[in-house]
């Protein structure tokens, strides 16, 4: 039993703690931990992604309460949902998304039973005021039905789709991380002795082999160099020509693609920020390339 | 029983960590939950602005403990603090005056007793040495009568007044938040249909109904638009034509006053930055204008 | 029993959230603290410090685990040891160097029994997939023994020595803090009255007596003055003419040199920012110079 803390609330106002103290007066003891509180304010795709790579961690009896909210006071509904990694809560805006595509939820619920909010409800502030008391209720003990009525279309984003050719795949950066590593949707790979075998992750049912040593990554490719305020060099395009098993198999500086630790393609710059050296953002593209035959 | 920890001290260093450790030492099991370590340093009003909006959401049985002490090793006093959302603890300079406004604690005692203290205090770091194990020794059931004398006269900070005039109300920025809000002293605002009762929560104790869609909001108007780096527009003031409820009333990027989550007036952006954008800064004067009888 | 987390991974991503769910799934319960995640990414320096002046204000039932790891993925080992404030778990590159400077650990194990990791372990994420399962297992009340053999020989950093002249003592410094506090490997210092006695903390054996109004602390003097963009002064070296007992002693904005909270030589400017005012950074010489029988 365990409830963790995900918003786009910052580090330095209240905000937070006056979820922590809601909490602790509805589910005393239970043990609150924080997952981010900096998702970029009103990113949903941003929470959505970090949602995936912590949530699937925690086991089947935890709450994780999601504040990221840009349609607070609105008719946006408010919901619960059953997962096999635990309850989530928080607003019907797509920041789910991941986490469903990852195993479909058993149960969603609207939080519109008022015996379960605070007696005031703000309509800025719908963290402290609906969901910290609905996350406090179900980790005290309250099935999720009480909530409110179940909800059969609950809000998702679109999934990024890779495209799978015949010699190639493309797919797109869908999330920088604190390093500067892009990490795309191309994935899951996982390593077969020296080839990697392809489980698509999102919606797509062709699996694929990879020869690692043999395959091109192609980065549109905006090189911005070290040197600050001097000529930028541009290229038209980047290519890595294989994917690594580690950054050790790569000396300090050098780009590098690799599998990132959820199995996905993901673009490093050992010991550097491969996001701001390349110019790459949520969104730029990325294709594997294999050879032909003849290559 | 929890313990919530505030301070200064920034998020890089071990400082917070040793003082988590002093406490595990002396109430094991305690739950520890951070509301911010990020004041701005020595920040009093800020310090106190935020423990306002976290603490009252506490139950009477938790310990607050904050860490904002720029006179550390001074004569100033230690503190700790009865109030209805559990004892707070910290240095005697102020940072409890918002919430002693809205509620008078029922003791307040100097921390004298060496007993209480760890036993070699550095003059440099009462955070980890004084305020820790005291917060601890309160969490784990010492009575507050034997952490020292009674202190009659703590330390507060002026309280910013509301002027209330026959058809204007002035006040002032307190508090800019993490998304950028401009929090005001103006309140407590609260609905009763489509007009605002004012309560005040600060001292004020004229109450006064406001016709939310007829008032004006005024600003002292330095207006920087968003095209950074070339010329900037100044408007001798901006004019808010009335108060809104929600965010979602306003399209993004329109400029708006609503009633904060305290239920203090407030000036924001949708989905934008408005102390930025309007040049907004705690103690920026803010005036609520109601229309004459002729208008 | 309490398991603190430290780490170089920042506050935004999923990836702490991800070890506290392992963690939680093993040892349900247990309260997790962090101490910090924003260890500047791979500085083994910096980790080293901070987890000096954070772990040895726990108790010996603690687990402390640390993930600053560049060599992810290569042959450095994982290792678990204990030490008198608790089991420190993490990469075998010398984060742990001050800790076992102040203490000699009672065991070392390496991470080899794949019992204990993840069922699959990633390449790039041996927080979540070994190290944080460990931390886990450890607190759960596991034998470090069960873990894996035994380590005799683990990594460390360098530590930096102090050279004691006649009438001179040569550090260097060793962290900035949040504060632009500058700490010096020059201590532990105690004041025994108006005089401190100098208690060597890492290696040195001679001790030494400094009258701490009489002493000289020279720095290298680039004196970057606050107004930007302006012409900048520049003087050979700055000299502080003693060592005060506590910020309250000097004025705002005034450079002193004290003793900080762990005991060692520290440069501070009162309110303001000593590093960037002073360009100071990890390696600057700092020197204490003693007055010669004739002056």
């Amino acid at each position: 039993m365990i409830i963790s803390l995900t918003t786009d609330f910052g580090l330095g106002d209240g905000y937070v703690g006056a979820m922590k103290g809601v909490i602790s007066g509805i589910a005393p003891g239970v043990p609150l931990v924080d997952i981010t509180h900096i998702i970029n304010p009103q990113d949903l795709g941003g929470a959505a992604y970090v949602l995936w790579t912590a949530v699937p961690y925690f086991t089947e009896d935890s709450v994780h309460l999601v504040v990221v909210d840009p349609g607070v006071g609105t008719a946006r509904r408010a919901i619960a949902s059953r997962t096999p990694w635990g309850v989530v809560v928080g607003p019907d805006n797509g920041i789910f998304t991941y986490l469903w595509a990852a195993a479909r939820p058993d149960l969603t619920v609207a939080l519109e039973n008022a015996r379960y909010c605070r007696t005031t409800i703000s309509s800025t502030f719908h963290g402290r005021d609906v969901f910290a008391p609905a996350a406090a209720y179900v980790a005290a003990g309250l099935p999720l039905e009480e909530l409110g009525p179940v909800v059969s279309d609950p809000v998702t984003l679109p999934l990024p789709q890779m495209e799978i050719g015949s010699r190639s795949i493309q797919g797109e950066v869908i999330y920088i991380d604190h390093f500067g590593n892009a990490i795309t949707n191309i994935g899951r790979l996982i390593w077969e002795g020296p080839v990697l075998h392809l489980d698509p992750a999102f919606g797509t049912t062709e699996a694929r082999m990879i020869n690692a040593s043999r395959v091109t990554v192609r980065l549109p490719g905006r090189i911005v160099l070290p040197n600050r305020g001097g000529p930028t060099n541009r290229a038209s395009h980047s290519d890595i020509g294989r994917i690594h098993r580690t950054y050790g198999e790569t000396t300090q500086g050098e780009l590098l693609a690799l599998v990132g630790s959820e199995g996905m393609l993901e673009i490093a710059v050992n010991q550097g920020d491969a996001a701001r050296t390349l110019g790459l953002r949520v969104g730029t593209p990325v294709e594997l390339v294999e050879p032909g035959e003849g290559d």
